[in-house]
């Protein structure tokens, strides 16, 4: 079978750039498919270093305009990559000239911007979708799965906490290349747009819409040294983020995001407690997912830790055997395989940026609530 | 050594009274002490079960009023094991007659039946002690003396939960014997009275004091059979309660107590997460605890699961060899063991009738906040 | 209910000997019985350590030499929790004038003392019973359960370690006291005797007779200082022993112990793979039981972690409500508990020294085979 | 920076086909190298299906005789990922040709085809290399690299295992394509060879060399219906296998795998107890590395989980963040690595062909003793 060629101008190389290129080489060798990504052109404001990245990766050409980009003919997809504050101005661009516009999350700094982004892919009528890459873990799949199958029953808790431990030195500065999370005006917000919207994500696919949440927010340390203007300025961003909130299915949820959690690097982990039965996960452990169902046998009943290597768990047939497990990156690729599959079926694939607009409604009432110091509600997806 | 008696009258024969008779016999065989405690007397009100029990555990007497117990002269110290609704008044009577007063928590059903019970063992000057066993543990009696060395430094966040699933079932009952902690004219509360106030008298002995909190509570079952009716009736308890909190030190915190988490039965875990240290403890593991400290070489650095069974482990050279176990009921034992000592030494055990009062007003910040939907401030103890 | 008197005359106050006291007085306040132990006395040759180990446990009186001891008429039951060179002969006194008799494992020091004692009970026809203690774990007792009730199918494979390891020290002595385990005189052997007939009990008990081992031994110091010579002298026992095994049921074993394990202090844990279940267990976490079925639906297979709380599990209503867990010492209080039923029904309990001597010639072969470099038959249990 | 191409020949295109396909292509992606591989041929005798493969995986041309690509004179290396059976003679010709030479594991199916594959490579003086991953797991470097640090001290014991359970059905028949492994002419051995042969090789790298071993074998299943003919025949291969060894440094060594292992997927576990430290591994959670160190403080001895995520860990730093984990198939990426970095460097990467026939002795000697029933001394690397 020939496959149809689906040209790709990535806008950013860093950590994101390659995650998405990596799944852009490896799809197609690991799932059969009609549509296969082709290395075009990526984009970065560096020529020396976009045309390194360009080669390391095997892009076909590079751009320093994103501008340039967007509007060269011989490109079907525009898949940003760079930091948040790029993210409105060239998916509207994009999207303005019909081509098809992948975003990493979160979709916005801010919910105007989220709002604008949705109305131009709609009006344009243009594919578009959103990197969410954790919905694509296998074990995160498989607990959807479960809960569609209405395996929990009616659900009563929900628990999703972020946890990382990299900010804590007072001598980090802020800003700059690798550090533009540090930076409020780039970044929008703090570990709420970062952290917590992975687990907002998670949570609105899983188990539903929120009604309203109260939130606290923190920043530990007060200034830090600016990259940009080597000037030591007031930090904007929030180092913790914890809310509690209520579902419209009638569960409780509390939440929580830091980069002050000594002794965790990514430990997203989420815990749903049903009527029948209970379901957890944790980033560090990815491959596994933990599983209680209270109509086992009672003598019998314990949570099950399964593995999730077998070909009957969702995405794993395409890779090894039993027993041996994938990794982080895996998750863009499945989302990419997911993407191409949808446009052979002429279907959007979740999570669209209408639905990456639900969670950057969440992250609006935390901050909201952080500064009222009440309970906040939720703007309705239309 | 002869050893001094010390005659105890033991007020209630159910779970409670199980585990404190229990550490009246063990104490003296595991711990070097002047004091023994005599099982001079228990009382219930049903003469011919309380007298199985004293059969069973080898009391002395039994009584079936215990204003009788409270007044006998060869009673050193009254016992309260019965449910929460008995605690003030047998408490506030015990004292007023000189009695050494211990009490299991939560100390009243409310703030006001505590302070007055503060109030009276204070002015009677008599040795007063609230059963909050979990500060027991030797694998939290440890957490304590790390935190107190300073081995955690500066501390960001605090997270601690109960969770239970043993009243999932819409048949199950409220009220009566076995059912008392349903029943919210008996309990006070639900799960933040009960299982809160677990967490919250650990939180403030290890982090120190709550300024204030934003809470919410649920009943998923609104309404059950009562058991003293016979009749539905509406439930008065909290099923499910969680609330964010800023600690005095400035730390962050969450807590979440309930019984509708499917697939633990007690699992009342915290961890703590400080600039070069974390903390983590799990009750259904309760002889281990998890700790890592950043200052480990970067390459070896990893959670260290302690196994608290060697001698140099507080409380374990009192038992076995390094490896094996000890369970639930050993932290009873442990607490007689050091209140025996501190009446020996003429010092005051901790936690006394005022650092439980400390408890009860985070409990009930909890739920003046659940009730306000704003952040409360916690009652500073004096 | 009055209860019988079961007069208890104990020899030995070490380790052991505070195990069984504990089992003596516990018993009856946990478990509904028609006997109670009564600790009439205890023997050992310290007469001024000896007063002192009757007070702290409430034995009524002591003697020096177990000669009188066997012989006191008031006297139902001896129980040997002395060093291992005493066992037959105390054993066969004692059932010579008919006492019941009671033993800490191993049950002699080698073959020919063990066959001596079983002979003596069985002509005398008195109870008897070893202590092998780990089988009444209730979570050990749930996988005699499992596997009675045909749940694993057929075995293929059954794996055993108890590794230590605290005589790594080269300055470690031997002999004496404490260390009377490092002296082969005194106990016959080293791991092989000590560990690895436990993990031999558990195996004959669960999975059947043992055909034939292969194995090896090796003595890491050979020499160290002795406690009673004050020289330097060969250290004859084993530090370590390992063997393979065919069971009679067709499946194959690797057994292994060790005082050299670092980081392990009491690692006992056994796994059996069965055609359709397999079956882990770990001391150092003596409450949870680890459980595998393959006829789960195949997406949610996964080890049940099963934490042994509740009260459908063995021994565990008679202890505190679920989550709560229990600890190394209970496993005596359960086989008193055991042993006692039997006594008023006139049952022998497991294992009697009979089935303790089939352990007996498991060591043996062990050892023989550690000596000869080949595989050896192991002697069948008439 | 250009790099270099080298020319790959690939044979097979089976499970391991994938694993180095996907390694040659991703590892300059990941590492600066010198040389990168191109994927000049895939060979294998069904002519279509090697041509989807070549399509798949975007191999230049294929060819269906081994004879042909060994010979062509645009190939540089000869990759044999074919069964067993191909390997000695492919790895003879190729070399014999002059081509460098990779082979998946185990060299031969005996030792006397393996000895006349390390002959002719070593006479042709080409580059060789045994894909042995394991070694490249980052956890398992890391392991390496702290014991010739000696952080271990003298090593006591070593334990290993890989547990299957895979075959245990009646039904699964044997030989062809597929199932190759249960076929013992194609496979050489059953387990022995294909599980053990992993085992041994860390083990070796780890530990040093074996001095004799003593070890039984078991064929569980004895017939199947053979593919190849359509008939039931006697099956050759062990379904388990485990053995008893005494390394040159004086530890002791248990050794076992098996397809019987119910619930075990690739459980492929080891186990170094040095005086000072000990480590732990287990393939199915590859990302961890358990490390206990003596040294540490006594009150806070204890395993650590170390997540092995980090830049300053092996291999790691040419990935992601940390906290997230990489997969199985990295292991084949890091290799392919080294080798190249070799080939800059003019040095050999191990493991060379010769020390993959120091696991081919192993085993040799594990068979001749499952046969003999005795200790067999296993032949010595020059």
């Amino acid at each position: 079978m020939a496959r149809k060629n689906l040209n790709i101008g990535l806008v950013g190389y860093g950590f994101m750039g390659r995650t998405h290129s990596n799944a852009f080489r490896q799809v197609n060798r690991f799932f059969d498919l009609e549509y296969q990504p082709v290395l075009k052109a990526v984009c970065a404001r560096d020529g020396e270093k976009v045309k390194a990245f360009a080669a390391q990766w095997g892009f076909d050409s590079v751009e320093t305009d994103w501008r340039t980009l967007v509007t060269r003919p011989d490109i079907d997809l525009i898949d940003i990559a760079s930091p948040n504050d790029t993210h409105a101005e060239i998916a509207i661009a994009a999207a303005g000239v019909g081509k098809m516009v992948l975003c990493e999350k979160p979709l916005g700094r801010n919910v105007a911007e989220a709002e604008r982004m949705v109305e131009t892919v709609e009006k344009a009528g243009t594919a578009n979708m959103a990197w969410y890459n954790y919905r694509r873990v296998p074990a995160v799949t498989l607990a959807k799965q479960l809960i569609d199958e209405g395996r929990l029953g009616r659900i009563f808790h929900y628990r999703a906490k972020f946890l990382q431990d990299w900010t804590i030195s007072k001598d980090l500065p802020q800003g700059g290349a690798a550090l533009w999370r540090l930076d409020v005006n780039v970044a929008g917000s703090g570990v709420t747009g970062d952290l917590l919207a992975h687990c907002i994500d998670t949570a609105l696919w899983l188990n539903g819409p929120i009604d309203q949440v109260t939130a606290m927010t923190e920043t530990f340390i007060k200034e830090r040294k600016h990259n940009l203007t080597g000037k030591v300025e007031k930090v904007g961003i929030d180092d913790a983020s914890a809310f509690l909130a209520r579902f419209s299915n009638g569960s409780l949820a509390t939440f929580e995001a830091t980069r002050y959690a000594r002794g965790h690097k990514a430990l997203y982990t989420f815990e749903i407690n049903g009527e029948h039965a209970s379901i957890l996960w944790d980033l560090h452990d990815l491959h596994r997912l933990q599983f209680f169902d209270h109509r086992d046998e009672g003598r019998l009943r314990g949570w099950r830790s399964l593995h999730i290597t077998d070909g009957d768990h969702p995405y794993m047939k395409h890779w090894w055997v039993p027993g041996l497990q994938i990794g982080y990156e895996h998750t863009f690729i499945h989302q990419m395989a997911d993407f191409l599959q949808g446009l052979s079926e002429g279907k959007p694939v979740a999570p669209s940026f209408r639905e990456a607009l639900a969670t950057d409604y969440v992250t609006d009432a935390v901050l909201r609530s952080a500064a009222s110091g009440r309970w906040e509600h939720v703007k309705k997806l239309v």
